[in-house]
């Protein structure tokens, strides 16, 4: 039984959850998917450090048992009062480092530290975080691919959904030209509040109410959040390498309540709608921007915090892929979903394709 | 270089387009996939059956210019006026059958001998034909385990659009526990004209128009169809081995147009659903029934021939693949995704998940 030791850097409410996974699920995991899992470091902001790499590694349950706010890590064996990422991601012996902490757009620290890293002492990575892959994929992706690792982040678009895996392992032998796709629920929540008659200041503190929005909505509806995914998908499903400059980006703020309605009157549907379309030329072209969609639309239907991504194909025409876009548990499974690609690579060798039989 | 070479069993539109595409796009899929296509005979029902084994097998262009209604083998060297489909499939050194002859919905044939041939002779299969499949399926994966082959029929259930093998492979750690689709374009397609004002029969006669509708439609409309797709789906992805009596089928031809508009204008559309639930204690129930989905549902917006499946999941929630449903290229596809697939398994020993590094 092969058994795979993971650091968690960042302990809120996605890592959270992959330890409640695999502390509720881990024995039938073993018998399922032939692996076993073992948490050997955390490590968070506020609560410092935890490494144990003896016996069955961290004690998940007791952890699990205290409230976020109140958990430290200072007092407990192999406990540090200081998260001490760097040394935990360069020098407690782990095989995969799941990294979870919060996404910053500018430059993607310090999640882009984290990820090279893990890199450079030769772990495998998967990460929920859009910063370090929106703004540095490509370059990480051959950064792992010289140090023979995996680098997975099936998380940062639509949590455990699984469309950059469909990407990469169900469209073989067909092109996919572009796609388009609802990645932000927080603004489809709302853009389906205003159908329904409300404000635009009402929606937003409704889906505030209801835990779908921040209480900085700013990045949820002016697009900046559906921008990085955009990035991530671009490069990594039509191979671009596109910059934030590359992706030009309007919210939803400016549609009025009425502008909807009256559209929702014409059959039509107000959506956000981040896109990209690779050219004849090889260019690709970005954008992320409200749309108006006829209701026969792959992504017109998609309602709620629900969340979308319509591929296009040469072959199978228009493929789409829906389900949940955000959610702790829901996130946490893009990390375990990620884990298992990494055992698929580490079992077939180089991974998917590779000569075979007749060699 | 794998090289896997190929007997295409019917040579309909299916396999007619899959080897237009291996003809068009042999080179390409070549340095995509890392192995070649080689196609060595053919089987038809009306052109008989054609074999050639040294070389590059058979050449396909010249028999691809030739119209399908005036194709015949019999005059070819290697040819026969015969299908002799037994002696090709059991005989003729090949290393996959992809049989493609029309589905049998009472007891499966001719198609389910082709499989079983196949099978005994020690060769992977794809198919996309229903009738097998859905009325012997478990026996046939059985079979295939013992034999050490690939079974594979994507292409049984909406076309190449990745159902089946999104069911297998993206779901790793969490639980399926129902589905609920729209798996027969015809009939959405005539939902859809009856919800803009046309009567059944003019419904239908449209979509005979369109080639949306065989001559006889009774499969499409009385759900037969959908049946045996909930069959595959129900047997593959929640592990029953369901019977047609299993499945109570209602179709729509006893929606009146009225019905249809009636609940449309109360926020509801009428659709042909098939879906499977797994209860508590183990047993999974099944049926084929129209339903008025209100428009929040996530099949409520799947219009004209689109088709799409549900996923019901513990972790995730409802996750939803939409695409063709039907095509002759996008079916072709579907065997070319089973083709990657047995190369995939061919690759790494027993496929998806053994025990790896630490054994």
């Amino acid at each position: 039984m092969a058994r795979y030791d993971i650091a968690l850097i960042g302990f809120g409410g996605v890592n959270r959850a992959l330890a409640e996974l695999i502390a509720a699920r881990g024995d039938g995991l073993e018998a399922e998917l032939g692996f076993a899992l073992r948490v050997v470091a955390i490590t968070d902001l506020r609560a410092g450090s935890l490494v144990r790499t003896d016996g069955d590694g961290i004690a998940l349950a007791p952890l699990l048992a205290v409230a976020p706010d109140g958990l430290d890590f200072s007092g407990m064996p192999g406990g540090s009062p200081e998260p001490r990422n760097e040394w935990v991601i360069r020098e407690v012996p782990a095989d995969i480092v799941a990294e979870a902490t919060f996404t910053n757009p500018t430059d993607g620290e310090p999640a882009l530290s984290h990820v090279r890293w893990a890199i450079e002492a030769g772990k495998h990575v998967c990460t929920t975080n859009k910063g370090p892959v929106a703004l540095h994929g490509p370059a990480l992706k051959e950064l792992a691919r010289q140090a023979g690792v995996s680098f997975e982040f099936e998380g940062t678009v639509m949590s455990g959904t699984p469309v950059l895996r469909t990407a990469r392992r169900m469209f073989g032998g067909l092109a996919v030209n572009g796609f388009e796709g609802i990645m932000n629920g927080t603004s489809n929540y709302v853009l389906g509040r205003l159908e329904s008659g409300l404000s635009f200041a009402d929606a937003v503190a409704e889906a505030q109410t209801l835990g779908y929005a921040e209480a900085d909505p700013t990045a949820d509806v002016e697009g900046y959040d559906v921008q990085l995914k955009v990035m991530i998908l671009a490069n990594e499903v039509l191979g671009a390498e596109l910059t934030r400059a590359d992706v030009p980006c309007t919210g939803i703020s400016a549609l009025t309540a009425e502008d909807v309605r009256r559209a929702a009157s014409e059959g039509l549907r107000w959506k956000l709608v981040g896109s990209a379309e690779r050219h004849a030329d090889g260019t690709v072209v970005a954008r992320v921007a409200p749309v108006a969609l006829p209701a026969e639309h792959p992504l017109a239907g998609v309602s709620g915090p629900t969340n979308a991504l319509a591929f296009h194909t040469d072959l199978l025409g228009t493929v789409t892929v829906g389900g949940p876009g955000a959610g702790r548990t829901e996130t946490a499974y893009a990390l375990l979903s990620d884990v298992i690609g990494i055992h698929h690579r580490a079992v077939s060798g180089t991974g998917i394709l590779q000569e075979a039989r007749r060699g």
